[in-house]
């Protein structure tokens, strides 16, 4: 592909991403402020600020400016990454099609039209869509812009790890949510064994988690509430390998943990993210990760997609 | 009172309540992306991620840290200074008496109560229950902490200025929203003419516009969908004197333009501004603060505290 996977190419990333995606910020809340029973205070990466709603954009934008922003781009996803890539070509001023499965939401269908994409509705899920857009691809010469498994995808997700690494340098651990792999792959790419980082999953949408007590990526079945934005079925193979070299551990939490991580976010910060955004923070929730006395850790807020109708306040 | 109206009191005041507020973040945002018909960006003050969902605690802090920490305070306000109000007493472990009005939302009666204050139902006013509150101050030797109208509250809001300063040193102007003035007031005494201080005010609720006007503090009418966070019958002397001395301007906006700032801080970061944390960002929507082709522009948004009832999406 022509770009290596280290934290030199999330550095490049970060120059040839700047500009065309926001630079997100940290804040530190106090851990008790979070219901957590942990002293101290808790660094929150506000990813969900970042333009059209997820760190998506982040990887969309480097696949496609690495390419030399070429005249048309496709993407099989009816979610965040779907967004991002649409969001990415508007702005790019290319064209866009959009690949979804018949149970798409037509909210999103209409975002993703409202942001100027030609979406195609194909086959009853994810995979039926994803077989569609390659045979597409194929005819039309388009640049796929896959969601997770791509050098480019990944390396753009990493500029997460490095903007938090500049707002918080002393952090013993970040805490980061897992789909397909692209964020934790390149966050750990860009911390580089600097800090400890912990993939979390939901324990019904376990890929990675699976893959490395199986030493290798294996077909999980995918459900529950975080399901549209981590329920990849198998974790990708440059996440894999990347989170193997650097000692990525990974955790399971329940549904209710996130459910429970979100009223948090919303009664101590106002905050609405979506069941994938706050995945990272339910690791605390639930206490599947427990960090030690003392422990310095940041978890990363990765998007705020909830549909309006199923958010939960707490204020 | 003992404390100096300066840009050192502002700077005291962050040393006095460094580690009970939080150091809330900024953020660069496209104008575009806020569907405003200018060029570049704009920096956005993310002062609702605040402990207690806006900047009244900063104020609070300092005026009950000044006084070393006396066993109990005293407020008069339904609204978030007596959220704030509560809430510092409840983490410097004093008691809080808070006197509201009949017209209290029984939400914020329970918010109130959740924080562990006692709270006084009097009268049908505001101004009923700030009476009330003196004539118990006087009876109790409880402090009393007012919403704007003290040295050590206004520059405890001044805080904010001082961050923003530092997130953003270059900005040529500061939009605020204004109710008693203790917020822009503190943010210019902040500044101290490093930046032109811009205060906006519902039109329909527009103390300091006034005050300016006829060149002293006079009393309004009240309303619009900003009432229960800037409705100030009177801008607060200090705050008046502050902004005369620092040149502040003042700009009025309708209500649509608040309700449309919401929707554009909804669809572009997924924010949920109360009406109050809008208004600073309605003078760009409105154009009552029209500014010049390459002015860097900073925007406090400074409190969330939305009837989730009544909160407005746009993604």
């Amino acid at each position: 592909m022509g770009c290596e996977i280290s934290r030199a190419g999330v550095e490049e990333a970060r120059n040839r991403i700047a500009g065309h995606v926001r630079r997100t910020p940290s804040i530190r809340v106090a851990a008790a402020d979070l219901g957590l029973d942990l002293t101290g205070e808790i660094v929150l990466k506000l990813e969900l600020l970042q333009c059209a709603g997820s760190f998506k954009p982040r990887g969309a934008f480097n696949r496609i400016l690495s390419a030399g922003r070429p005249p048309r781009v496709l993407a099989a996803s009816g979610g965040n990454h779907g967004v991002a890539v649409a969001y990415a070509a508007r702005a790019l001023e290319i064209e866009a099609e959009i690949f979804v499965p018949e149970i798409v939401s037509p909210v999103k269908l209409a975002r993703l039209r409202a942001l100027g994409a030609s979406v195609q509705v194909v086959g009853r899920d994810y995979q039926d869509a994803l077989d569609a857009s390659q045979v597409r691809a194929r005819e039309t010469g388009a640049l796929v812009v896959h969601a997770y498994d791509q050098p480019e995808v990944l390396l753009g997700a990493g500029t997460v790890g490095l903007e938090l690494m500049d707002d918080a340098p002393d952090l013993d651990t970040v805490l980061v949510a897992t789909g397909g792999g692209g964020l934790v792959g390149g966050i750990a790419t860009a911390y580089a064994g600097a800090a400890r980082v912990v993939s979390v999953e939901p324990t019904r949408s376990c890929a990675l988690s699976r893959a490395l007590r199986e030493g290798r990526p294996v077909e999980v079945e995918v459900g529950g509430i975080a399901k549209d934005s981590l329920g990849a079925r198998r974790v990708g193979d440059l996440a894999f390998a990347v989170c193997v070299q650097h000692g990525v551990t990974a955790v399971e939490i329940p549904d209710e943990s996130i459910a429970e991580a979100q009223r948090q976010l919303s009664a101590a910060l106002g905050l609405i993210a979506e069941p994938g955004g706050a995945t990272a923070l339910a690791a605390l929730v639930s206490g599947a990760y427990a960090p030690r006395e003392g422990e310095r850790v940041g978890v990363v807020v990765c998007g705020c997609n909830a549909d309006p109708a199923s958010a939960v306040f707490g204020r």
